[in-house]
């Protein structure tokens, strides 16, 4: 491994280097599955992702991330990206390059010194399902990258088990995406490219709920939380249609049309967030939070 | 007024004129502040903005919208445009001009064939003190556009009293910002410009408790929630440290940094969306929405 401080005489200063073009190439969708890799950028995504390579290493699975390039100066003020580079027996290596080459691999005009490239993460649904999820949110249709990401941090603050991208929404591994995840990315099981009706019947036949966001939707989000918070307080509920502490796959949908009509028909039941206000809707990030952490909440409280 | 799909002899054809160049200064603060102008594209947002204006006037107040301008294509397709901009007594015109004068005056490659030129409509803090508010949020140091307009959105959906953002955020009057509050400026009180310090003396002087919304803080948002749901069912809570169900004023910080030392020592309280995964934090958009629909419910109940 290299020191920082001390450009070594290997460092990589030429932008048009076949290396630094089949990086850039992960920058496209058809590049990233060709190879299924996609690269993280910025000394926070590739600290995560550093770290999820060692867990993973350590749990005696395969590497997460098989390059970092990064500047002098970013290893000088981020040594610890040495150190987690390098855990037993990785062949991990970190290469010296130049500002101009990680702006060539990122199509940034500010590269952040850094870049990690790393093999796709995403698990079959089997093996979430197999885990005895609690709580699981899916994307259906969702086509901004940013949205995807948003969704995703959430679902890891809220403590979800799984986020789940259908085959028509947006590559989560787009590094306007990757970005919006903050990380999140490596911290939790993702699932991608699957058809939205096979989710529904694989976590029903796992005794997961299935409730779709639904502005118009028939059951209110208040009176679900409002009913467990009852429950917690053994107080007699009469006619709850839905326990938000049971273990719920969450469906939400495309953010500017919602879910389509067949989507929200496979749901179990089509659950609004209340809008108080004037406001038409609130937008897909923060809806998907807000159902989210009742669940979170109200699974929490129950256990 | 003019009929849809007859362009007229006046139609605007010249992007260069003056008018034109006029509407495209209001894309920059200085040019917006000169005239306490702004404006807003699309459909959906000019619908808004002449319905606040017709309840406006309907209310003896003054003009909210300036002027319209709008395509034949537009008009075709949204003909309650029409209706909209015509209340009693209202001087107010729809111009017909070209794509190219819209893309001219939005700087926008696709423009969505109508803008609407409209007042500045923050008002005074203490027009909002004075109206007993019983939840309002402020926005310190928050530099995205997007952000401020996705906070003042949830903000409007939580069913807050107003929005206020302090005199270092990004203006509310920014094209992007305007745009992802999707209405909702027209829809409840906001004011801008002010101190922290003056807003938080002001609404404490007024008896409304100041929380800060920080990662670190030492209340956690599911506590309140579950000693105000325990009120709810006349539970007895012993060492309840802030009651959500009243008159709150919560605290935003910058997207990056969060609020400063300084700002949170302001507040009565430091509250933090717990965070029950991996995930560093919540964004700002995510995290503000979870702190005001919080507080929305514990009110609602408490009614």
């Amino acid at each position: 491994m290299n020191e920082p401080g001390r450009p070594p005489a290997d460092a990589m200063t030429n932008p048009r280097a076949d290396r630094v073009r089949d990086v850039a190439k992960l920058a496209g969708r058809s590049g990233r599955l060709k190879r299924r890799q996609f690269f993280v950028e910025g000394p926070q995504a590739v600290r995560e992702a550093l770290q999820a390579h060692r867990d993973c290493l350590d749990a005696g699975g395969t590497a997460v991330v098989e390059a970092v390039y990064a500047t002098v100066e970013c290893l000088k003020r981020h040594p610890e990206l040495f150190e987690l580079a390098s855990p037993k027996g990785s062949q991990l290596q970190v290469r010296i390059a130049s500002d101009l080459v990680l702006s060539a691999m990122t199509d940034t005009v500010t590269p952040q010194g850094v870049v990690a490239v790393c093999n796709f993460v995403d698990v079959p649904l089997e093996e979430v399902l197999a885990a005895k999820p609690k709580l699981i949110a899916m994307l259906c249709r969702v086509q901004d990258p940013g949205n995807a990401g948003t969704v995703l941090r959430a679902a890891d603050a809220a403590g979800a088990d799984a986020v789940i991208f259908s085959n028509s929404s947006v590559d989560i591994y787009n590094p306007k995406a990757v970005r919006s995840t903050a990380g999140s990315l490596f911290h939790l099981p993702v699932v991608r490219g699957v058809e939205l009706a096979e989710v529904v019947s694989a976590a029903k036949a796992a005794g997961v709920g299935v409730l779709a966001a639904d502005g118009y939707g028939q059951l209110n989000l208040d009176l679900l939380q409002d009913e467990s918070a009852a429950r917690a307080f053994e107080q007699q509920i009469p006619d709850s249609q839905y326990a938000l502490e049971e273990p719920t796959l969450w469906l939400f949908g495309n953010e500017a049309q919602g879910l389509a009509g067949e989507e929200k028909a496979l749901a179990d039941h089509r659950v609004a967030v209340p809008v108080y206000g004037e406001a038409e809707s609130l937008n897909l990030g923060t809806a998907a939070t807000v159902c989210l952490y009742a669940s979170a909440r109200a699974q929490r409280r129950a256990d």
